[in-house]
């Protein structure tokens, strides 16, 4: 039982890697940078997303958004404040976002052209195992760990953190109060994933976001 | 494909149920309440642990703790400073704890008499999405939510909050550095599952442990 699940499971894989293969290949065609967002559920997604379209778009950029939540909209509607285009999917049950998915929700997302846009971000549902092995075509893979959570998640989610490429630290206005030992934190997550590039933000007070969307901006640059 | 995945995955949660079943039985007929502790990752699942163990060990009660993760034995090691046996469970990768796995380290665990327990807490892998589906043969399903995550977590997660039998939310020291709104809250946990029994706890401070503790004593009474 458990080989034929595994076999399953590597089908599966195989074709979602072959979807998201072709994704990023329409990704690049078009110019735009697609970063893919995954932690646990409550570390902060929606508000780093929101304040970092925002953000964006102030600073003149084209910018879009897909969340994923197993249900409700909440997030979108959350984030449809920011005036940017922004589109739920509801993965009903499921613990991650499929490359399929993606795709079919640009494919029905009529109003909106690729090649018009610079970032489209991809807000995974919120877990820190399961869309670790889902590749959704992004360019880069955003793991976000609040301070609030403990200094060891990398250790206890190596696989998440190993397959990000960037770290993101959020709630640090929240630091003082949870005892946040900041030293640690980043040790573990290098110890992981060394060199991997670290940002420490909070969406309440904005630290840090001057660094992260200048970030952005030169990875947007770099790689069009 | 869809369609195998979903009958191999009925074939193995059957398999998981059957076990289950003969684990509930094995614990009633030794007099021990299992309770099963599901949350995100970084909820405080193994802070809230630590200080009931040591406070049930206190009030002269017999207890002890599985722990689950998917990598790293820091939990087990941390818990063992409250003097209670605890054994940790490395799943390697796997998203939640299966009743296989509960007998197998049981019968490993060959200094551990079940009859001579009161108390046996299972601490299954931080995650909201994959533990629900998988019966322990648990007593009680304990949902922890802390005031960090965010009050929207239980209408994201459904499934999680409805297959509990109870909610704990943690780290209410933080309740205003959060600006938590905890009517909100508890609306939300209802609107899942009516009539839910919730406490609200610190591990920090201790507050809610005494309710918590008289809860835990109560429901042990009760059913031996």
């Amino acid at each position: 039982m458990t080989t034929r699940i595994v076999e399953l499971r590597r089908g599966i894989l195989k074709k979602n890697d072959e979807l998201a293969a072709e994704l990023r290949a329409r990704f690049a065609a078009a110019g735009v940078l697609v970063l893919n967002l995954v932690s646990s559920p409550g570390t902060g997604k929606t508000a780093l997303l929101e304040r970092t379209l925002k953000g964006l778009k102030a600073r003149g950029a084209r910018v879009a958004a897909l969340v994923g939540d197993l249900e409700t909209d909440n997030d979108a509607r959350r984030l449809a404040s920011s005036g940017v285009p922004v589109r739920q999917i509801n993965t009903h049950g499921e613990c991650h976002l499929e490359a399929e998915e993606i795709g079919r929700h640009l494919d029905d997302w009529k109003e909106l052209a690729l090649d018009q846009l610079d970032f489209l971000f991809i807000e995974n549902v919120g877990n820190l195992v399961c869309p670790s092995d889902y590749d959704l075509g992004e360019a880069i893979r955003v793991v976000l760990l609040s301070v609030t959570e403990g200094e060891d998640k990398p250790l206890k989610y190596p696989t998440m953190f190993n397959s990000a490429d960037t770290a993101v630290l959020t709630k640090m206005d929240l630091a003082g109060p949870c005892d946040f030992n900041r030293e640690l934190a980043i040790k573990n997550i290098n110890e992981i994933r060394p060199g991997m590039r670290i940002f420490e933000t909070s969406a309440k007070t904005g630290a840090g976001f001057d660094e992260w969307l200048a970030y952005l901006a030169e990875e947007q640059k770099s790689r069009h």
